[in-house]
Protein backbone atom coordinates (compact mmCIF):
# COMPACT_ATOMS: atom_id res chain seq x y z
CA UNK A 1 0.00 0.00 0.00
CA UNK A 2 1.53 3.43 -1.04
CA UNK A 3 0.18 5.42 1.68
CA UNK A 4 2.59 8.37 0.58
CA UNK A 5 1.56 9.68 -2.44
CA UNK A 6 -0.96 12.74 -2.23
CA UNK A 7 -3.77 13.09 -3.12
CA UNK A 8 -4.21 9.69 -4.12
CA UNK A 9 -3.17 7.26 -1.48
CA UNK A 10 -4.89 4.98 0.58
CA UNK A 11 -5.18 7.01 3.14
CA UNK A 12 -7.65 9.38 0.91
CA UNK A 13 -10.71 6.78 2.13
CA UNK A 14 -10.37 8.43 5.69
CA UNK A 15 -11.75 11.37 6.03
CA UNK A 16 -11.30 14.22 8.91
CA UNK A 17 -14.21 15.98 9.52
CA UNK A 18 -14.50 19.14 11.62
CA UNK A 19 -17.83 20.44 13.42
CA UNK A 20 -18.55 23.46 13.56
CA UNK A 21 -15.08 25.26 14.00
CA UNK A 22 -14.45 28.33 15.05
CA UNK A 23 -10.91 29.49 14.40
CA UNK A 24 -10.22 29.82 10.30
CA UNK A 25 -6.51 29.69 11.42
CA UNK A 26 -7.11 26.16 12.74
CA UNK A 27 -8.86 24.67 9.37
CA UNK A 28 -5.53 26.08 7.51
CA UNK A 29 -3.00 24.34 10.34
CA UNK A 30 -5.00 21.26 10.23
CA UNK A 31 -5.07 21.02 6.18
CA UNK A 32 -1.24 21.43 6.84
CA UNK A 33 -1.31 18.89 9.44
CA UNK A 34 -3.61 16.23 7.27
CA UNK A 35 -0.99 16.51 4.35
CA UNK A 36 2.27 16.00 6.10
CA UNK A 37 1.20 12.56 6.90
CA UNK A 38 -0.75 11.92 3.19
CA UNK A 39 -4.53 12.54 3.87
CA UNK A 40 -6.55 14.66 2.25
CA UNK A 41 -10.32 14.51 2.76
CA UNK A 42 -11.55 17.11 4.88
CA UNK A 43 -15.07 18.05 5.36
CA UNK A 44 -16.25 21.00 7.44
CA UNK A 45 -19.55 20.89 9.01
CA UNK A 46 -20.91 24.52 9.61
CA UNK A 47 -17.38 26.32 9.90
CA UNK A 48 -17.52 29.77 11.19
CA UNK A 49 -15.48 31.38 8.39
CA UNK A 50 -14.19 29.97 6.00
CA UNK A 51 -13.02 30.56 3.52
CA UNK A 52 -10.90 32.84 4.79
CA UNK A 53 -7.41 34.16 4.30
CA UNK A 54 -5.99 33.19 7.74
CA UNK A 55 -6.43 29.54 6.99
CA UNK A 56 -5.12 29.77 3.30
CA UNK A 57 -2.16 31.54 5.55
CA UNK A 58 -1.76 29.02 8.09
CA UNK A 59 -2.36 26.01 5.40
CA UNK A 60 1.25 26.93 3.72
CA UNK A 61 1.90 24.26 1.67
CA UNK A 62 -1.31 22.70 1.57
CA UNK A 63 -3.60 24.96 -0.27
CA UNK A 64 -4.89 21.92 -1.88
CA UNK A 65 -6.37 20.28 1.04
CA UNK A 66 -7.59 23.59 2.12
CA UNK A 67 -9.86 23.67 -1.32
CA UNK A 68 -10.85 20.56 -1.78
CA UNK A 69 -12.56 20.73 1.91
CA UNK A 70 -16.22 19.87 1.55
CA UNK A 71 -18.55 22.09 3.37
CA UNK A 72 -21.58 20.46 4.66
CA UNK A 73 -24.74 21.10 7.05
CA UNK A 74 -24.96 18.39 8.83
CA UNK A 75 -22.48 16.05 10.60
CA UNK A 76 -24.77 13.03 8.98
CA UNK A 77 -24.25 14.70 5.23
CA UNK A 78 -19.99 14.15 5.99
CA UNK A 79 -20.10 10.49 7.36
CA UNK A 80 -23.26 9.13 5.48
CA UNK A 81 -21.49 7.09 3.72
CA UNK A 82 -18.91 5.43 6.44
CA UNK A 83 -18.39 2.14 7.51
CA UNK A 84 -16.65 3.56 10.98
CA UNK A 85 -17.19 6.82 12.82
CA UNK A 86 -14.96 7.68 15.29
CA UNK A 87 -15.77 11.06 17.39
CA UNK A 88 -11.98 12.45 19.12
CA UNK A 89 -12.87 13.15 22.41
CA UNK A 90 -10.59 14.59 25.84
CA UNK A 91 -12.78 14.62 28.29
CA UNK A 92 -14.60 11.30 30.21
CA UNK A 93 -17.95 11.36 29.62
CA UNK A 94 -20.81 10.18 31.94
CA UNK A 95 -21.89 7.95 29.77
CA UNK A 96 -19.34 6.81 28.32
CA UNK A 97 -18.82 5.08 24.78
CA UNK A 98 -16.61 2.33 23.72
CA UNK A 99 -12.62 4.18 23.91
CA UNK A 100 -10.14 3.59 21.71
CA UNK A 101 -6.94 5.34 22.52
CA UNK A 102 -5.29 7.14 19.34
CA UNK A 103 -2.27 4.09 17.91
CA UNK A 104 -5.44 1.10 18.72
CA UNK A 105 -7.98 3.18 16.50
CA UNK A 106 -5.56 4.12 13.88
CA UNK A 107 -4.62 0.58 13.47
CA UNK A 108 -8.54 0.03 13.25
CA UNK A 109 -9.00 2.77 10.70
CA UNK A 110 -6.01 1.91 8.55
CA UNK A 111 -7.49 -2.05 8.21
CA UNK A 112 -10.62 -0.53 7.28
CA UNK A 113 -9.53 1.41 4.94
CA UNK A 114 -7.21 -1.52 2.84
CA UNK A 115 -10.79 -3.68 2.81
CA UNK A 116 -11.89 -0.41 0.66
CA UNK A 117 -14.46 1.13 3.31
CA UNK A 118 -14.60 4.74 3.77
CA UNK A 119 -14.16 5.92 7.32
CA UNK A 120 -14.42 9.19 9.46
CA UNK A 121 -12.63 10.94 12.52
CA UNK A 122 -14.92 13.73 13.89
CA UNK A 123 -13.61 16.06 15.78
CA UNK A 124 -15.74 19.05 17.90
CA UNK A 125 -15.62 23.02 18.43
CA UNK A 126 -12.47 23.88 19.77
CA UNK A 127 -14.30 25.12 23.12
CA UNK A 128 -16.47 22.64 23.62
CA UNK A 129 -15.55 19.47 22.21
CA UNK A 130 -18.03 16.78 20.36
CA UNK A 131 -21.48 17.07 21.42
CA UNK A 132 -23.37 14.12 22.97
CA UNK A 133 -25.69 14.21 20.20
CA UNK A 134 -22.51 13.83 17.39
CA UNK A 135 -20.82 11.28 19.39
CA UNK A 136 -24.40 9.27 19.29
CA UNK A 137 -23.43 8.75 15.37
CA UNK A 138 -19.73 7.11 16.28
CA UNK A 139 -18.46 3.49 16.83
CA UNK A 140 -16.23 4.65 19.09
CA UNK A 141 -14.28 7.11 20.93
CA UNK A 142 -10.62 7.92 20.00
CA UNK A 143 -8.78 9.44 22.89
CA UNK A 144 -5.29 11.09 22.58
CA UNK A 145 -3.36 10.26 25.74
CA UNK A 146 -2.15 13.42 28.03
CA UNK A 147 -1.51 14.90 30.71
CA UNK A 148 -4.51 14.44 32.81
CA UNK A 149 -4.24 18.21 34.62
CA UNK A 150 -3.65 19.44 31.48
CA UNK A 151 -5.53 18.02 28.34
CA UNK A 152 -5.37 21.05 26.44
CA UNK A 153 -4.97 20.22 22.81
CA UNK A 154 -4.98 22.56 20.39
CA UNK A 155 -7.72 21.78 17.49
CA UNK A 156 -4.75 21.11 15.25
CA UNK A 157 -2.81 19.69 17.22
CA UNK A 158 -5.30 17.08 18.14
CA UNK A 159 -5.41 16.40 14.66
CA UNK A 160 -1.96 16.38 13.57
CA UNK A 161 -1.56 13.78 16.64
CA UNK A 162 -4.21 11.11 15.16
CA UNK A 163 -3.13 12.10 11.34
CA UNK A 164 0.72 10.90 12.53
CA UNK A 165 -0.74 7.50 14.14
CA UNK A 166 -2.81 6.75 10.71
CA UNK A 167 0.29 7.41 8.95
CA UNK A 168 2.14 5.50 10.78
CA UNK A 169 -0.19 2.92 11.33
CA UNK A 170 -0.39 2.78 7.27
CA UNK A 171 3.34 2.24 7.42
CA UNK A 172 3.32 -0.33 9.64
CA UNK A 173 3.57 -3.34 6.80
CA UNK A 174 -0.44 -3.84 7.94
CA UNK A 175 -0.97 -7.52 7.58
CA UNK A 176 -4.54 -7.11 5.52
CA UNK A 177 -6.03 -10.69 5.94
CA UNK A 178 -8.48 -9.52 7.74
CA UNK A 179 -11.90 -11.60 7.01
CA UNK A 180 -13.93 -10.11 4.39
CA UNK A 181 -16.75 -8.21 6.83
CA UNK A 182 -19.56 -6.60 4.84
CA UNK A 183 -20.57 -3.58 7.58
CA UNK A 184 -23.40 -1.16 6.52
CA UNK A 185 -23.15 2.44 6.18
CA UNK A 186 -23.78 5.14 9.12
CA UNK A 187 -27.01 5.52 7.27
CA UNK A 188 -27.46 2.42 7.23
CA UNK A 189 -27.71 2.14 11.34
CA UNK A 190 -29.50 5.36 11.28
CA UNK A 191 -32.41 3.62 9.43
CA UNK A 192 -32.27 0.86 12.17
CA UNK A 193 -32.48 2.81 15.22
CA UNK A 194 -35.33 4.70 13.49
CA UNK A 195 -36.91 1.35 13.16
CA UNK A 196 -36.31 0.83 16.82
CA UNK A 197 -37.09 3.65 18.59
CA UNK A 198 -40.44 3.77 16.81
CA UNK A 199 -41.46 0.56 17.27
CA UNK A 200 -40.58 0.77 20.87
CA UNK A 201 -42.56 4.24 20.96
CA UNK A 202 -45.54 2.35 19.44
CA UNK A 203 -45.08 -0.32 22.43
CA UNK A 204 -45.04 2.94 24.99
CA UNK A 205 -41.69 1.58 26.08
CA UNK A 206 -39.68 4.49 25.99
CA UNK A 207 -40.95 6.55 28.74
CA UNK A 208 -40.95 10.55 27.61
CA UNK A 209 -38.67 11.45 30.64
CA UNK A 210 -36.22 9.01 29.92
CA UNK A 211 -37.06 8.18 25.92
CA UNK A 212 -33.24 10.53 24.89
CA UNK A 213 -30.98 8.40 27.56
CA UNK A 214 -32.50 5.17 26.67
CA UNK A 215 -32.15 5.61 23.31
CA UNK A 216 -28.40 6.93 23.58
CA UNK A 217 -27.85 3.52 25.64
CA UNK A 218 -29.20 1.56 22.46
CA UNK A 219 -27.14 3.17 20.19
CA UNK A 220 -24.24 2.90 22.39
CA UNK A 221 -24.75 -0.73 22.92
CA UNK A 222 -25.27 -1.65 19.02
CA UNK A 223 -22.99 1.02 18.07
CA UNK A 224 -20.41 -1.07 20.01
CA UNK A 225 -20.99 -4.92 18.72
CA UNK A 226 -20.91 -2.83 14.74
CA UNK A 227 -23.26 -5.56 13.83
CA UNK A 228 -22.09 -6.57 9.93
CA UNK A 229 -24.82 -6.17 7.19
CA UNK A 230 -26.23 -10.14 7.75
CA UNK A 231 -26.34 -9.76 11.04
CA UNK A 232 -28.12 -6.15 10.68
CA UNK A 233 -30.98 -7.66 8.65
CA UNK A 234 -31.14 -10.10 11.84
CA UNK A 235 -31.87 -7.65 14.02
CA UNK A 236 -34.72 -6.07 11.85
CA UNK A 237 -36.22 -9.05 12.01
CA UNK A 238 -35.92 -8.88 16.13
CA UNK A 239 -37.63 -5.54 15.99
CA UNK A 240 -40.50 -6.60 13.69
CA UNK A 241 -41.38 -9.26 16.60
CA UNK A 242 -41.74 -6.11 18.84
CA UNK A 243 -44.25 -4.74 17.03
CA UNK A 244 -47.98 -5.24 18.04
CA UNK A 245 -48.40 -6.80 14.82
CA UNK A 246 -45.53 -8.43 14.11
CA UNK A 247 -43.81 -11.65 13.02
CA UNK B 1 6.30 6.20 37.73
CA UNK B 2 3.92 8.89 37.70
CA UNK B 3 4.28 10.87 34.44
CA UNK B 4 0.79 13.20 34.78
CA UNK B 5 2.15 15.32 37.67
CA UNK B 6 2.87 18.60 36.31
CA UNK B 7 5.89 20.30 36.94
CA UNK B 8 7.42 17.36 39.23
CA UNK B 9 6.90 14.51 36.98
CA UNK B 10 9.98 12.45 35.95
CA UNK B 11 9.69 13.86 32.25
CA UNK B 12 10.94 16.86 33.59
CA UNK B 13 14.76 15.37 33.30
CA UNK B 14 13.97 15.51 29.09
CA UNK B 15 14.17 19.15 28.57
CA UNK B 16 12.99 20.24 24.94
CA UNK B 17 15.66 22.95 23.01
CA UNK B 18 14.20 25.53 20.45
CA UNK B 19 17.46 26.51 18.49
CA UNK B 20 17.23 29.97 17.50
CA UNK B 21 12.94 30.38 17.21
CA UNK B 22 12.29 32.76 15.06
CA UNK B 23 8.47 33.19 15.46
CA UNK B 24 7.12 33.85 19.18
CA UNK B 25 3.79 32.76 18.93
CA UNK B 26 5.63 29.09 18.25
CA UNK B 27 7.73 29.36 21.55
CA UNK B 28 4.12 30.15 23.30
CA UNK B 29 2.27 27.50 20.89
CA UNK B 30 5.74 24.66 22.26
CA UNK B 31 4.70 24.99 25.90
CA UNK B 32 1.28 24.27 25.62
CA UNK B 33 2.06 21.32 23.03
CA UNK B 34 4.81 20.02 26.16
CA UNK B 35 2.44 20.89 29.07
CA UNK B 36 -0.53 18.52 27.57
CA UNK B 37 2.24 16.11 27.72
CA UNK B 38 3.65 16.12 30.82
CA UNK B 39 6.80 17.74 30.16
CA UNK B 40 8.07 20.68 31.58
CA UNK B 41 11.57 21.94 31.24
CA UNK B 42 12.12 24.32 28.13
CA UNK B 43 15.47 25.80 26.83
CA UNK B 44 15.65 28.67 24.34
CA UNK B 45 19.08 29.23 21.93
CA UNK B 46 18.84 32.78 21.32
CA UNK B 47 15.39 33.29 20.76
CA UNK B 48 14.65 36.04 18.14
CA UNK B 49 11.42 37.75 20.27
CA UNK B 50 11.05 36.35 23.65
CA UNK B 51 9.44 37.45 26.40
CA UNK B 52 6.59 38.35 23.73
CA UNK B 53 2.84 38.63 24.14
CA UNK B 54 2.31 36.71 21.63
CA UNK B 55 4.19 33.89 23.05
CA UNK B 56 1.60 34.34 26.17
CA UNK B 57 -1.38 34.22 23.98
CA UNK B 58 -0.24 31.03 22.39
CA UNK B 59 0.74 29.34 25.53
CA UNK B 60 -2.59 29.42 26.71
CA UNK B 61 -2.96 27.36 30.30
CA UNK B 62 0.82 27.07 29.93
CA UNK B 63 1.77 30.12 30.84
CA UNK B 64 3.91 28.24 33.83
CA UNK B 65 6.33 26.05 31.61
CA UNK B 66 7.12 29.28 29.21
CA UNK B 67 7.75 31.42 32.34
CA UNK B 68 10.06 28.81 32.98
CA UNK B 69 11.87 28.63 29.70
CA UNK B 70 15.99 28.94 30.06
CA UNK B 71 17.55 31.35 28.01
CA UNK B 72 21.10 30.60 27.09
CA UNK B 73 23.63 31.76 23.92
CA UNK B 74 24.71 28.68 23.17
CA UNK B 75 23.39 25.06 22.28
CA UNK B 76 26.24 23.66 24.73
CA UNK B 77 24.65 25.36 27.50
CA UNK B 78 21.47 24.56 27.08
CA UNK B 79 22.74 20.54 27.22
CA UNK B 80 26.05 19.96 28.99
CA UNK B 81 24.80 18.47 31.51
CA UNK B 82 22.84 15.57 29.88
CA UNK B 83 23.67 12.60 28.66
CA UNK B 84 21.72 11.94 25.61
CA UNK B 85 21.44 14.57 23.12
CA UNK B 86 19.06 14.00 20.37
CA UNK B 87 18.11 16.37 17.41
CA UNK B 88 15.19 16.12 15.25
CA UNK B 89 15.70 16.50 11.64
CA UNK B 90 13.08 16.22 8.57
CA UNK B 91 15.41 16.39 5.34
CA UNK B 92 18.08 13.46 5.06
CA UNK B 93 21.80 14.84 5.66
CA UNK B 94 24.47 14.30 3.27
CA UNK B 95 26.13 12.96 5.90
CA UNK B 96 24.30 11.16 7.90
CA UNK B 97 23.72 10.99 11.74
CA UNK B 98 22.35 7.56 13.27
CA UNK B 99 18.50 8.12 12.61
CA UNK B 100 15.67 6.77 15.47
CA UNK B 101 12.22 7.10 14.42
CA UNK B 102 10.05 9.57 16.57
CA UNK B 103 8.54 6.18 18.37
CA UNK B 104 11.69 4.20 18.73
CA UNK B 105 13.86 7.67 20.59
CA UNK B 106 10.93 8.03 22.91
CA UNK B 107 11.38 4.74 24.37
CA UNK B 108 14.98 5.18 25.05
CA UNK B 109 14.55 8.94 26.27
CA UNK B 110 12.18 7.26 28.94
CA UNK B 111 14.52 5.06 29.97
CA UNK B 112 17.21 6.96 30.13
CA UNK B 113 15.56 9.33 32.55
CA UNK B 114 13.99 6.65 34.54
CA UNK B 115 17.67 5.61 34.98
CA UNK B 116 18.57 9.43 36.55
CA UNK B 117 19.93 10.80 33.43
CA UNK B 118 19.26 14.14 31.88
CA UNK B 119 18.54 13.97 28.35
CA UNK B 120 17.62 17.01 25.57
CA UNK B 121 15.66 16.75 22.41
CA UNK B 122 17.27 19.90 20.11
CA UNK B 123 14.73 21.17 17.56
CA UNK B 124 16.15 23.78 14.86
CA UNK B 125 15.07 27.12 13.81
CA UNK B 126 11.49 27.18 11.58
CA UNK B 127 13.24 27.89 7.90
CA UNK B 128 16.53 25.90 8.12
CA UNK B 129 16.14 23.19 11.06
CA UNK B 130 19.10 22.11 12.97
CA UNK B 131 22.53 23.14 11.62
CA UNK B 132 25.60 20.53 10.61
CA UNK B 133 27.18 22.17 13.86
CA UNK B 134 24.51 21.23 16.02
CA UNK B 135 23.55 17.89 14.86
CA UNK B 136 27.55 16.94 15.84
CA UNK B 137 26.42 17.83 19.45
CA UNK B 138 24.05 15.17 18.88
CA UNK B 139 24.05 11.54 19.89
CA UNK B 140 21.31 10.50 17.30
CA UNK B 141 18.74 12.15 15.04
CA UNK B 142 15.14 11.74 15.79
CA UNK B 143 12.97 11.20 12.50
CA UNK B 144 9.12 11.95 12.50
CA UNK B 145 7.47 10.12 9.51
CA UNK B 146 5.79 12.13 7.10
CA UNK B 147 4.64 12.57 3.46
CA UNK B 148 7.68 12.35 1.36
CA UNK B 149 6.24 14.63 -0.77
CA UNK B 150 5.15 16.74 2.02
CA UNK B 151 7.39 17.10 5.23
CA UNK B 152 6.44 21.13 6.22
CA UNK B 153 5.63 20.40 10.00
CA UNK B 154 4.97 23.28 12.09
CA UNK B 155 7.80 23.68 14.84
CA UNK B 156 5.13 23.20 17.80
CA UNK B 157 3.76 20.09 15.53
CA UNK B 158 6.93 18.51 15.56
CA UNK B 159 7.43 19.52 19.44
CA UNK B 160 3.74 17.94 19.86
CA UNK B 161 4.33 14.76 18.46
CA UNK B 162 7.80 13.91 19.64
CA UNK B 163 6.21 14.69 23.31
CA UNK B 164 3.45 12.87 22.69
CA UNK B 165 5.69 9.95 21.64
CA UNK B 166 7.39 10.62 24.98
CA UNK B 167 4.47 10.83 27.16
CA UNK B 168 3.14 7.48 25.35
CA UNK B 169 6.34 5.84 26.23
CA UNK B 170 5.90 7.03 29.70
CA UNK B 171 2.65 5.46 30.44
CA UNK B 172 3.68 1.95 28.76
CA UNK B 173 3.86 -0.42 31.50
CA UNK B 174 1.79 1.80 33.83
CA UNK B 175 -1.10 0.24 34.75
CA UNK B 176 -4.15 2.20 34.05
CA UNK B 177 -7.32 2.71 36.15
CA UNK B 178 -10.18 1.46 33.37
CA UNK B 179 -13.31 3.23 34.27
CA UNK B 180 -15.80 1.29 36.83
CA UNK B 181 -17.82 -0.84 34.59
CA UNK B 182 -19.41 -3.74 36.04
CA UNK B 183 -20.09 -6.68 33.52
CA UNK B 184 -22.91 -9.34 34.03
CA UNK B 185 -21.32 -13.32 35.14
CA UNK B 186 -21.01 -15.67 31.96
CA UNK B 187 -24.36 -17.56 33.55
CA UNK B 188 -26.16 -14.28 33.48
CA UNK B 189 -25.21 -14.34 29.95
CA UNK B 190 -26.29 -17.64 29.70
CA UNK B 191 -29.56 -16.95 30.90
CA UNK B 192 -30.18 -14.53 28.62
CA UNK B 193 -29.72 -16.33 25.35
CA UNK B 194 -32.29 -18.64 26.51
CA UNK B 195 -34.82 -16.17 27.10
CA UNK B 196 -34.13 -14.92 23.94
CA UNK B 197 -34.10 -18.59 22.42
CA UNK B 198 -37.53 -19.36 23.72
CA UNK B 199 -39.12 -16.21 22.99
CA UNK B 200 -38.15 -16.75 19.09
CA UNK B 201 -38.94 -20.53 19.15
CA UNK B 202 -42.87 -19.55 20.62
CA UNK B 203 -42.92 -16.76 17.84
CA UNK B 204 -41.82 -19.77 15.58
CA UNK B 205 -38.81 -17.50 14.47
CA UNK B 206 -36.61 -19.94 14.40
CA UNK B 207 -35.96 -22.69 11.88
CA UNK B 208 -35.58 -25.93 12.93
CA UNK B 209 -32.81 -26.93 10.22
CA UNK B 210 -31.14 -23.27 11.01
CA UNK B 211 -32.32 -22.86 14.57
CA UNK B 212 -28.26 -23.20 15.76
CA UNK B 213 -26.94 -21.11 12.87
CA UNK B 214 -28.89 -18.25 13.88
CA UNK B 215 -28.63 -18.99 17.90
CA UNK B 216 -24.46 -18.78 17.33
CA UNK B 217 -25.06 -15.47 14.83
CA UNK B 218 -27.58 -14.25 18.01
CA UNK B 219 -24.37 -15.28 20.77
CA UNK B 220 -21.78 -13.70 18.26
CA UNK B 221 -23.00 -10.37 17.97
CA UNK B 222 -24.35 -10.15 21.53
CA UNK B 223 -21.22 -11.70 23.06
CA UNK B 224 -19.02 -8.95 20.51
CA UNK B 225 -21.34 -6.05 22.46
CA UNK B 226 -20.92 -7.26 25.85
CA UNK B 227 -23.43 -5.83 27.37
CA UNK B 228 -22.41 -4.11 31.10
CA UNK B 229 -25.16 -5.01 33.55
CA UNK B 230 -27.21 -2.17 32.74
CA UNK B 231 -27.48 -2.70 29.49
CA UNK B 232 -28.11 -6.54 29.61
CA UNK B 233 -31.66 -5.69 31.87
CA UNK B 234 -32.32 -3.53 28.67
CA UNK B 235 -32.18 -6.32 26.49
CA UNK B 236 -34.37 -8.34 28.58
CA UNK B 237 -36.90 -5.80 28.67
CA UNK B 238 -36.76 -6.01 24.66
CA UNK B 239 -37.24 -9.60 23.96
CA UNK B 240 -40.10 -9.56 26.45
CA UNK B 241 -41.50 -6.84 24.08
CA UNK B 242 -40.92 -10.11 21.59
CA UNK B 243 -43.59 -12.56 23.64
CA UNK B 244 -46.86 -12.73 22.11
CA UNK B 245 -48.04 -11.85 25.34
CA UNK B 246 -44.78 -9.22 25.69
CA UNK B 247 -44.88 -5.66 26.51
Amino acid sequence: MSATSPGHGALDAIRIVLVEPKHSGNIGAVARAMKTMSLASLYLVRPFDHPSHEAVRRAVGAADTLEGAVVVDRVEDAIGDCRLVVGCTARARSYPHPVLDARECSRKLVRDVARGDQVAVLFGPERTGLSNRDLHLCNFELRIPTNTAFASLNLASAVQLVCYEIFVASQEGVATSAPEIFYPSQSDMEYFYQHLVETLDSRGFLHPEKREASTAKLRRLFGRARPEVGELKLLHSLVRLMRRDGG
